[in-house]
């Protein structure tokens, strides 16, 4: 007889979730009543809500034990964990007046940080609701970075056990317990952050402006205040601020723990950090010099474009600084294969990621080499360490699953009448968590709002597959997992 | 020092190839001067010119000892017989007036199976052409058959190692000699192709269209007689023998001389061939109960339709019943997914292939069992054999290099000014030798005519590049390979 798994420890963690999102509510409630605008009803309800359910999932789960999990707790905490999240965080968007489906959607694009919005004129939206969508996205990026250090590697999805934390010996345990390593990621978050939106207003973002936009930034979701995104502010400083912390939120978060405890190399010399920067400088460069010959512009204002919008789609953070689908030809090309990359392991970016673009070219080289010449044996490495055996075979399911989706979602908004480059670029952009899709609706000048209902909830659940990787959540689908 | 590979061997080879050529273009001469068309020059011409090249060739390079090759010469023999062939077939086309790289496109998607074409009016051709077409698919599929079976798997290119021919010991040795197996395949794909042949002309075709469709379909080539291609025909009985047909051509040949030789059970439990009529047949029921929903017709309609184009497709034949993107909503979406799928190893068609598809199934359920018991060992099985630990890699290599070649063709299209639809099905079509593409241009109903030169160059090389299972192709890129 199958024995079913003990759920209260799970239900008691999403409690306790729920009392911080109640929690979080307070903030752009307080906002609004600041500026005296009636919204600020909606988060109060909302926290309440919030509240309410959150102290009696606690009170109904409490035991005097000490709470401990095993591996499939770990995974329903994690999935329902965001599935919570995303369904409080929509209650303040239905004060706008939009239905159940569009509040979701916005609620998990916000918490999978991945930035595609179904809101217009947002320029006219009472600050509340604008704070709170850069809410959703920070405390999503916090999420994250957690989730990818402290969870997955354990998992070992999708070759993420490379990254598990080393402990060699027992006085490296004693600096890395997860609760010290949970407080310096978050410490470094939190910094990172201010440093983006004091730069944010010394360059001339209005206040309310540069926090809302460094939240976003940071944990690369990509939502805006404004319409027309980051081509909003004129001044070229702004885009160089926004690419710089981009890049920042898209490099793995353990490394500036461990640079901050002394050992700043293992930023620079990291075999990803590399890999992914220089990715991100030679497309940069290479189209800007390609758009100064397609447009009467210089260089240095084509690489501002170029390494803003690239920086932008490869974090996946989504910020447009202009409609960089309307280039030229072979711009939307480029464009659709950049949403594939991905940046670092561990970071608050999505898709398919730098390190396993890099572990797959090695495997690429070795198989090749190995055709003419059978019995060669060529060790796979990572950062200077012999890869295990696993990881290949962990990198491989995770594409199959990753491209399969992709396909799946593809066919499925294509038989709800959306125009195949719609249909596709929505999928690939909502499993990438990237944020804009392609095309005159859902590209970088348009929004997601004139989309079908039964597409918003394919692609609501596309988000949260990509943001776990699609493979956690395929588990759960598993009928094996279910059984003890 | 380096030193440089014996070539001699292998222009001896290029150059009885290139003899087989010119008796084979003897053929359309023929049957042009049996009309009266004045045609029949440019197959004499092309004829002299291959049979001149070819005897120098052999002449140039002919040594006492019995030619053996090692694998860095096998890999060139089949990239450039491949070549050669390519451009020597090439001579015909330009006697209708048409480019030169028009007239190379056109012999490369002959010869690699695949059935796009730059011609128009195809109705109106003299026979001798259409003939020469006709046959350069039927020998390209004799060609990619013996290449897979005797070839492909000692360079365990893609994982193809699987299908090396089992030889467990020295009885059954010396019933698969290479010259034995040659000659069964050749007369096993002789006598389908007569067999097709006369069932055509039995439901009504004339004896010429007849001959010219069997020689495309048991290739899985896709080169019709007809601009509209087989809704030229209107007996629906036609379509069927040609469903039938193509998928005979999309089953490991392998598997018929092992009928032939008395194990017919191999034909009907081999694990890909299940797989792959499974999946064609619910595709085809189930496109056809949706299509009842989108069209006025019956079900036994629709089904003629959709296992008709479903079939052309999935064994990457590219012939067309009908203009099948215009179905409705989703089926511009099915088909893109069905370009990828492909038929079986060893056989003509060309895609991932099923015996990919399953074993990549295998692995990430596999992976996913794991992610919540990670001590526990899955074997992965094919046909009721523990998988070889390299075919996984192998795959992973394939699927990436496959992806890749498929991102960077389309940028590179996509650059040239095409629309991204055109630009990406484009590369897709070539690269899985299917055939027609998607969008207004390149679509069933479409031509590749209207193409700018250069799209059609990188074209002419994707072909190429996929009939060799792209890898084959990357290794000569490999500057190791060069070295001894």
């Amino acid at each position: 007889m199958p024995v079913l798994i003990d759920i209260r420890p799970v239900v008691q963690i999403l409690g306790w979730l729920s009392c911080s999102v109640a929690l979080a509510l307070l903030v752009p409630a307080l906002a609004d009543y600041g500026v005296g605008n009636p919204d600020w009803h909606a988060f109060i309800v909302a926290s309440v809500l919030a509240g309410f359910l959150g102290v009696l999932s606690v009170a109904a789960t409490r035991t005097r034990e000490t709470a401990r999990f095993d591996i499939r707790q770990a995974f329903l905490i994690t999935i329902f964990g965001w599935i919570v999240v995303a369904l409080l965080g929509a209650v303040p968007f239905l004060g706008l007046g939009i239905g159940f489906t569009d509040a979701v959607f916005e609620s998990m694009s916000g918490i999978t940080t991945t930035g595609s919005t179904v809101l217009v004129d947002l320029d006219a939206l009472p600050p509340g609701i604008l704070l709170w969508r850069a809410l959703l996205q920070w405390f999503g990026g916090i999420g994250i970075i957690g989730i990818a250090i402290m969870l997955l590697p354990l998992l070992r999805v999708g070759g993420m056990q490379l990254f598990r934390i080393e402990r060699p010996d027992s006085s490296e345990e004693k600096i890395y317990t997860p609760g010290k390593t949970i407080f310096f990621l978050m410490s470094i978050y939190a910094a990172l952050t201010v440093a983006c939106a004091i730069l944010y207003a010394a360059f001339g973002m209005t206040a309310f402006d540069a926090v809302t936009h460094a939240m976003s930034t940071l944990s690369t979701g990509g939502y805006s205040t404004h319409d027309a995104s980051f081509a909003h502010f004129g001044n070229p400083a702004l885009h160089w601020v926004a690419t710089l912390f981009m890049l920042a939120g898209a490099i793995p978060f353990f490394l500036y723990v461990k640079a901050v405890r002394g050992s700043v190399t293992a930023l620079v010399t990291d075999q990803q950090v590399r890999g992914f920067l220089a990715f991100v400088v030679v497309a940069s460069v290479v189209m800007a010099w390609w758009l100064t010959s397609q447009r009467d512009i210089g260089f240095y204002e084509a690489l501002t474009l170029t390494a803003f919008n690239i920086t932008s789609i490869v974090t996946t953070t989504g910020f447009a600084s202009d409609d960089y689908t309307a280039w030229g030809p072979g711009a939307v090309g480029v464009f659709l294969v950049l949403m594939f990359v991905g940046g670092c392991s561990g970071s608050t970016s999505g898709a398919i990621k730098i390190y396993r673009i890099q572990i797959l070219m090695q495997i690429v080289r070795a198989h090749i080499r190995r055709l003419t010449r059978p019995h060669r044996v060529i060790p796979l490495h990572f950062n200077g360490r012999l890869l295990p055996d696993d990881v290949p075979y962990s990198i491989l399911a995770f594409l199959v699953v990753f491209v399969a989706t992709i396909a799946l979602f593809t066919v499925a908004l294509a038989l709800l009448g959306l125009d195949i480059v719609t249909a596709y670029s929505a999928s690939v952009t909502a499993i990438t968590n990237v944020g804009p899709g392609l095309g005159a609706i859902i590209g970088p000048a348009g929004t997601f709002e004139p989309l079908p209902d039964t597409a918003k909830w394919i692609l609501t659940f596309a988000m949260l597959a990509g943001r776990l990787e699609v493979l956690a959540l395929l588990v759960a689908l598993d009928l094996e997992f279910w059984r003890n």
